[in-house]
């Protein structure tokens, strides 16, 4: 029987699973798996135990596998039809999660989810990880056990790895891929930590931008000064931290770091024409975060300045006193966190370069800058044409009800291109996440339609895979 | 007997009294009383009550009163010779600290006091309030204790008031000041919360730059967001924030805010003379500090810079993700502290409308901003010609056997405009304090010979002033 006969009985299996597939997700974010904080180490252990000890009741042979840092898990399982020429893919999620900080924010504990109403009516579900990226890998684990279920085995051969540090750059899990790279052979990769195109319409994700990731230190006097005493003949490394940063845009919003777009391309005009039909809208992009004014380059698309231009953002700044009240200080140093959202054309290692030039060329001869590296990864642009795409194109179409679009998208998944260049492998990016997902920050949800649709879809899509021939 | 006469065995008595006065200093040193922080606010009360009784045992009739806030001392005692026509001052100090955070950069415990060796074989008392104001005020208590057990009374009459909001700019004080003015009738104040020259030359402050302190919030969207999904398209507070920032001074160090420096005007000739003859050179002011060149207005002299002309520091600055490694959040909000030192010439509420303007006119459309206001005091010209100002130059000189100077202080003790706006009085500032003492920073200091010579200095004042008719 092929697949696509067998796919009917699985999808109502699915739904009629649908409480226990919800239960076994909050299991999962119960697991305190935040991986930037040493203190959780035991919980993104046992997030990693829970995992495999699930996955290995579907069938998979399933190994926890030590890292540098937190473990990753491995999990390999046949297709039911070993010898028929169906394709193997290598799915890969992480179960690790950002840091829940500021707590105050969150209208409830970020560890106890609930499903709940959205001020639209829609359900939702509400944890740290309840998207990013617990969620979205739940719905392949629960599509693969509907398929087990229902089937006795799987319909295409898979390996799964599902690693414990993504939030903070996969700095130990690239190496471990690496080291065992013949372990993850495969015809093409698969993600699921994307998003749609809107809460009703699916989409698969072609093209990503690239990360660049930097501290800076400015560091001025050899101890915190009295500004009644020194203030006016002390340099201050908060003014000359701020005097940076404030002249990276220009009045156009273009970043002015030399060199900065070299390289960069214009999108070619027939994609431009195509993405100025798509309603993405001051009103429908950033009216909902409480804005109204695209804040990128002037005389490009919203859809440009968030999906093909290279961005810069800082995204964390401190210095002198921060409590409550009032400190007369001048502080010895100030820093702060500036990343870069990169576009094909861009080296993230001479991006780096430059942004380290620029700063020094604006450094008083009086003070010094130290600088940190967190992350880098180029982008990346995907096969359009690669093989398993029109099939999942069209399976999630069929899910949907709505034509499946391919788009980029702003964020980064460095992984991707680490699989590209360990594993030479093409990556489907699939996901169910949503612009208002608030993931990274209090109170991320996850729509409890993207959980339950999103398990039917990637149940669609293994039938599909099956009769793509290898 | 004249005052004078009486001074020799006075001034043995502190010689001999030295370690007692030494101890009685660290007993105050090891009261943790932090003004700003709502946890210690039974330690400011503890402090207050241990000085009543400390000043209650040198004859004053002697009150721990309650204001809005932290309570205050106040303490009268008649001079020997009540109907002799001596003076009646009015002695104020402060004996609430500084918050002691950064705290991993302090080498001991900051309420744990030592005597311990300078770098350069100084013997210095190492506290939090070391000098600002605990070691100050209590060289006018010594040596107020040293006249009343060599002689059996004070000099001149004395009004002795202590407050415990200085560091969080006397809100309650004021108030309370007001309210009680009757009890505070003198011929003038003296206040002890201000520096020497230099180790060996003592001083007193004839002019003090105002303060203008300032909270500014910059607010975009309505949540965190992930820079991935709105970077590019969604407006950064921080990037608004250092963008107004990193604008308040031009290329000459130059304050921008329009109209800033209306109404400030240039020095005297002649002063500028006296003062283009005084050693304070970068090698001799900022060196110590590990820098080198004046950051403030070009063209200007140091010394102009950090006392004569208005400034304008950061504080503090804080926004999005702080803590170890990275996160790519775009933050809903930013802020920082920013204060300015202001000069004759500058009244505070208008600076503050010029501040807050210059910030607005620079806010897209996109953002809100909110200011809270910490505290502002216009800056205070001194009468050069005041009676006792020259009794006290004379006392001062023949304690350090060095000519005493008449110096404007770059810092602002808002207090000063107090007593002369509600009492109608002229305030006396004479400290021991040393550009390196560290106040309101880590480790902070006062010399042991500052604190030793600084009774002696009082105790040859107060004979001094004996001898001015009221």
């Amino acid at each position: 029987m092929s697949s696509t006969a067998q796919l009917q009985p699985v999808l109502d299996r699915i739904d009629a699973d649908f409480d226990s597939s919800l239960q076994r997700l909050f299991a999962l974010l119960r697991i305190k798996s935040i991986s930037a904080d040493p203190a959780n180490a035991g919980d993104c252990k046992a997030a990693a135990d829970h995992l495999a000890k699930d996955i290995a009741t579907l069938g998979f042979a399933t190994e926890v596998r030590p890292t540098a840092g937190h473990p990753a898990i491995v999990a390999k399982a046949d297709g039911g039809a070993k010898d028929s020429g169906r394709p193997h893919a290598l799915f890969y999620g992480h179960y690790d999660v950002q840091p829940v900080d500021p707590l105050n924010l969150w209208h409830r504990p970020p560890f106890e989810p609930v499903v709940t109403d959205h001020a639209d009516g829609r359900k939702i579900i509400v944890a740290r990880g309840a998207q990013d990226d617990k969620g979205q890998l739940m719905t392949f684990i629960e599509a693969c056990r509907a398929w087990k279920q229902v089937t006795g085995s799987l319909p295409i051969n898979l390996t799964i790895v599902i690693e414990g540090e993504e939030e903070v750059g996969s700095k130990n899990f690239v190496p471990f891929l690496e080291a065992n790279k013949h372990e993850f052979k495969a015809d093409y990769a698969m993600v699921c930590d994307t998003g749609m195109w809107d809460p009703n319409t699916p989409a698969i994700t072609t093209a990503l931008r690239g990360l660049l990731y930097e501290e800076v230190w400015i560091k001025a006097a050899n101890r915190d000064l009295h500004s009644g005493i020194y203030g006016g003949g002390a340099q201050n490394p908060i003014r000359v931290l701020t005097r940076i940063l404030g002249g990276l845009f220009d009045d156009d919003g273009r970043i002015t770091i030399p060199g900065f777009y070299e390289g960069v391309k214009d999108l070619p005009p027939e994609i431009l024409a195509q993405w100025s039909k798509l309603n993405l809208t001051p009103d429908s992009f950033l009216k909902p975060i409480g804005l109204s004014i695209p804040a990128g380059e002037k005389g490009r698309l919203l859809i440009e300045q968030i999906s093909s231009r290279p961005t810069c953002d800082v995204n964390g700044i401190i210095g002198g006193y921060t409590g409550e009240g009032s400190k007369t200080v001048i502080p010895a140093e100030a820093s702060a966190k500036v990343s870069f959202r990169l576009v094909e054309g861009q080296d993230p290692l001479r991006i780096r370069k430059l942004f380290r030039d620029y700063v020094t060329s604006l450094l008083p001869k009086d003070c010094r800058v130290e600088f940190g590296d967190h992350s880098s990864g180029p982008a990346i642009a995907l096969d359009w044409n690669m093989k398993p795409l029109a099939a999942a194109k069209r399976a999630l179409t069929e899910e949907w009800g709505k034509e499946a679009l391919l788009i980029g998208s702003g964020a980064s998944i460095p992984i991707v291109a680490d699989f590209k260049r360990t594993l030479g492998l093409d990556t489907l990016l699939v996901g169910f996440g949503l612009d208002d997902d608030n993931i990274h920050s209090p109170n991320e949800k996850y729509d409890l339609k993207s959980f339950h649709k999103g398990i039917r879809s990637w149940a669609r899509i293994l039938a599909a895979l099956a009769e793509v021939p290898k």
